[in-house]
């Protein structure tokens, strides 16, 4: 059978993918008389009478909100929360793989901001974290934003952080193999949803200063009209010589092409001849790349990554957001700050150091220290930047 | 150790009594490949081209939501949603054990009716069933009302259905060791919360006639000032000789008493005595009961039930909840109607019918036999009565 069919099958055999078992087997009445009534009163008043012990005694210590609307799923576009829901159980069951992390889909039928930021504030005594996934832009920056602001926990914008920390790592790693310094290269990020402008405000972070982004009507420059507010902020922070134009313009002498833009085959291998010596390109684009690497190689890239499994290099969150969730939960943080995120990206990027290559710039997802060593780093980090309630 | 310590000392080793698992093991990349992405994308489609296949492919087929805002957790009251943890994940945990039923604790920031009534419309799209539990009445009733009218799955509020089905079959098997006939007994209801309305309509529904509601300010009445629209709907279909006053007075030649109240020893031996030949007495307020069973046995009740699992003769609602979720979830049902809730009483009542005795009302929750034949009754009936998407 080919993928589409094997995939219908295997979850039509399944009967959805994921379950909520007991963690305990319930071998007699007498346990079940202290999971349930009348014991479970007891625990019911512990908490009442200091509502920080939920953490102690319930699975809010390791439950994970998946929340969609379902309005910018994979390449599929606004499917709806049904049509997502397939893919938020696929991440929960990534989630409870490598970061041993409990997590349920929530998926919403409201496309509405307000409406939305209300429920997951409403929802939200019952999970340690919140996972916000797959809302369109720039929708879904306003909402993580509130959320942020709002919530005593966590709330991981995965399209927008998870990229982020993943891309940086990827880079960090790049720059050591064709030694060269990421705060001075010209990096261009072709996609200005929340991949894009995460990827765009983790590099700054960094400490990137010579950053190009370009969305669908080309490159982004201070004073361009109809710019959101948040593409206007990332005009303010980057392409500081106003550049105007498009990816012709952009590529030029560029020593970096991060594609994230769910456009295939836009970049040229004509393009890629265009750009600096020893050229990095990541082409994120699932399925299909902005360039595929065969064609960026005949363009003379060194490095060449892609978020897809059957080529090397590839650069996917999956490295990323079980570590982070797992370490947020294991301190029960409050937020999830910007030294947390660089940390992640760092400690990601160090496990993949000793063997460096331009075919290795990152460890594989089933590599399991990845997970380990990234929830250890968000815990400390969360500890030393004051967001952590306990210490682990 | 005491039953406290026990009960804090289970949980807290637990860390949460709920766990969110792959249905099947991820041996390797491959099954990632379609249990995520690229596979999923496929199955994402397929739903997106036609929303029913949601049932086919994903969780929702199998999921409910048990959803509460905390504002009146067994007898503990309004102690948030936080406090509500712990109990919430105990029904999940016999949800899954009788009925395999994931079901997963949804406790609410909110005790605003409108916002429950949006929030749970919203997360619909998840869940193949709702089990409404522990929201204070009579506020429960309008959103369990709307919910029924709004929502495309069933809704099961289960201190008012749940309740009401057990009590019925209860009652049905006791009738019949005394031998008289439950239409035209003399029943007596003390309270009018959840679970006073729900087993006053069941009775109702059954062909009971002869029925007098009790709240804390006494007999429901028709005209009696301050009552809220659901007691009025009870004043007027109970009570027919308009009777006023209190227990006392309600108690005097009554068949059968049945004790939600909330309240411990508020019916003594001496009332127990006025009552007529072979009287019922169930006092099913937990953890005290409105008569110990030791006091309604000098008054000379001929058959006693508590809500109890340490006395003969307990009513308790984990005898239905399993089996009512899994026959809707088998049939994907629209609704819980009137006569799938008859249905399961009748089916419940005629497991223990063999073997009946004073002592004998009810089956054990332990009987698998229990949730399996009230599951096939309910989807035989949602079938029959035009609420079921496929049969079984």
């Amino acid at each position: 059978m080919g993928l589409k069919e094997d995939a219908l099958d295997i979850h039509r055999k399944l009967k959805g993918k994921l379950e909520v078992n007991s963690k305990t087997p319930v071998k007699d009445m007498k346990i079940l008389s202290l999971l349930y009534t009348p014991g479970v009163a007891e625990v019911s008043r512990e908490i009442f009478n200091d509502r920080e012990k939920v953490y102690e005694y319930t699975s809010k210590q390791n439950s994970v909100a998946i929340v969609t609307d379902g309005t910018r799923v994979l390449g599929l576009g606004d499917i709806g929360p049904e049509a997502a829901m397939p893919v938020m159980e696929g991440k929960s069951v990534i989630f409870k793989l490598f970061g041993n992390v409990d997590s349920f889909p929530i998926c919403l039928g409201t496309k509405d901001a307000e409406e939305i930021v209300n429920i997951v504030k409403n929802i939200s005594p019952t999970f340690g974290a919140i996972n916000i996934e797959d809302i369109d832009s720039p929708k879904c920056f306003g909402i993580v934003d509130r959320l942020n602001e709002e919530l005593d926990i966590p709330v991981f914008h995965d399209d927008q952080q998870g990229t982020g920390i993943v891309v940086l790592a990827a880079l960090i790693n790049s720059m050591k193999v064709v030694k060269k310094d990421i705060r001075k290269a010209r990096i261009v990020i072709m996609g200005a949803g929340s991949a894009g402008i995460g990827t765009a405000k983790m590099l700054l972070s960094f400490g990137a200063t010579n950053l190009l982004l370009l969305d669908s009507k080309g490159i982004v420059y201070e004073g361009r009209s109809g710019l959101d507010k948040y593409k206007e902020e990332l005009a303010r922070r980057t392409n500081k010589e106003k550049m105007k134009g498009g990816i012709e313009e952009a590529i030029n002498g560029a020593d970096v092409f991060i594609g994230v833009s769910g456009r295939s085959n836009i970049l040229t291998g004509g393009m890629v001849r265009k750009m600096s010596r020893d050229a990095v390109v990541f082409a994120l684009s699932n399925p299909d790349p902005e360039i595929s690497p065969e064609e960026a190689k005949k363009g003379g890239a060194r490095i060449i990554a892609t978020g897809r499994s059957d080529f090397h290099n590839q650069i996917n969150n999956s490295l990323v957001f079980p570590g982070v969730l797992r370490g947020v939960l294991d301190v029960r943080a409050k937020k999830i700050n910007e030294k947390m995120m660089l940390g992640a990206a760092l400690t990601l990027a160090g496990i993949a150091e000793k063997n460096l290559s331009e075919d290795y710039i990152l460890p594989k997802t089933t590599d399991m220290d990845v997970h380990r060593k990234i929830a250890a780093n968000i815990s400390k980090t969360a500890a030393e930047t004051g967001v952590a309630r306990i210490r682990k």
